[in-house]
């Protein structure tokens, strides 16, 4: 079977959740799914109720529990560098359908590794693996990489009205 | 605790899957869901995996089997505003956390009921309940009523190339 590489992106609200869809829906068709999380390290409800109910989609973060602010510190590249090997292996191995790389573009971003090591790493995937990469500023390199991009765009935000993030609704 | 009116729209993928993700991300945060679909109904993998393992998500359908082409019949009117009325009682009664029109913007599209008719109905609505709205072409009424839009914008597509829709990933 062909597989193929997904990017959301965008500065809209959507592209982990997209995700987390996608792998409730192949969880439904009795696919296995890894679900990987860079620069995230904290429990939202979502992974709560992977976690409690949805055996067949494994979790697991490479991130620290606060967000980066200006600059990255050597934990947050050694975190996602960790994470990067593990994809690695995983990809090679080839035993899950779905394999996630949420916030894999901000990880890029902040240059915890390049988008030239995950190409390569997607690349030489078994490609009976289907493949989805997740976060805002989606470089160019991945983008030509991809097969599906969708641009998750901010029309209206009520964040802009001061409405704080909410348990259940943004995490 | 004041609520929301969410909408997702454009061409590109991942406005249904989204709505499954931020279902999901409710559920487990312990939040009651109804998941409502227009036009649809058929049984996707997602559906399977809700009501296999995920018993606060309710899932109900108000379309008939296949896609409109060209003009609605009769049926696809009477189950749209079938819906229509559940919903108003489901969002009046304030018992579920989210409600997810899922496809509403086509049913509208398609004229099964009018935007005003929805907006109505969103603006009665017992304002405990957090509401999401998918599908192509959202109205710019719907627009201006909503707290938060995101539009999915096709970047790129396999379909594109040929590749047929694969259970699991597409539905």
């Amino acid at each position: 079977m062909n597989s193929f590489i997904h990017v959301y992106t965008g500065n809209g609200k959507g592209k982990t959740t997209a995700a987390f869809g996608l792998a409730l829906r192949a969880a439904g068709a009795g696919k296995k799914v890894f679900f990987a999380q860079f620069v995230k390290g904290k429990t939202y409800a979502e992974i709560e109720a992977v976690n409690k109910w949805l055996p067949s989609i494994t979790i697991k973060q490479f991130g620290r529990g606060c967000f980066i602010v200006n600059k990255p510190k050597q934990e947050d590249i050694d975190e996602a560098r960790k994470g990067l090997s593990e994809i690695k292996r995983i990809l090679q191995w080839g035993s899950y359908d779905l394999v996630v790389l949420d916030e894999a573009n901000i990880a890029i971003y902040y240059k915890l590794f390049t988008v030239s090591e995950l190409i390569e790493i997607l690349k030489e995937r078994n490609h009976s693996t289907e493949v989805v990469v997740t976060g805002r500023y989606a470089p160019q390199e991945l983008i030509d990489a991809a097969d599906l991009v969708t641009e998750m765009k901010e029309i209206k935000h009520y964040y802009q009205k001061g409405v704080e993030a909410r348990k259940g609704i943004e995490f």
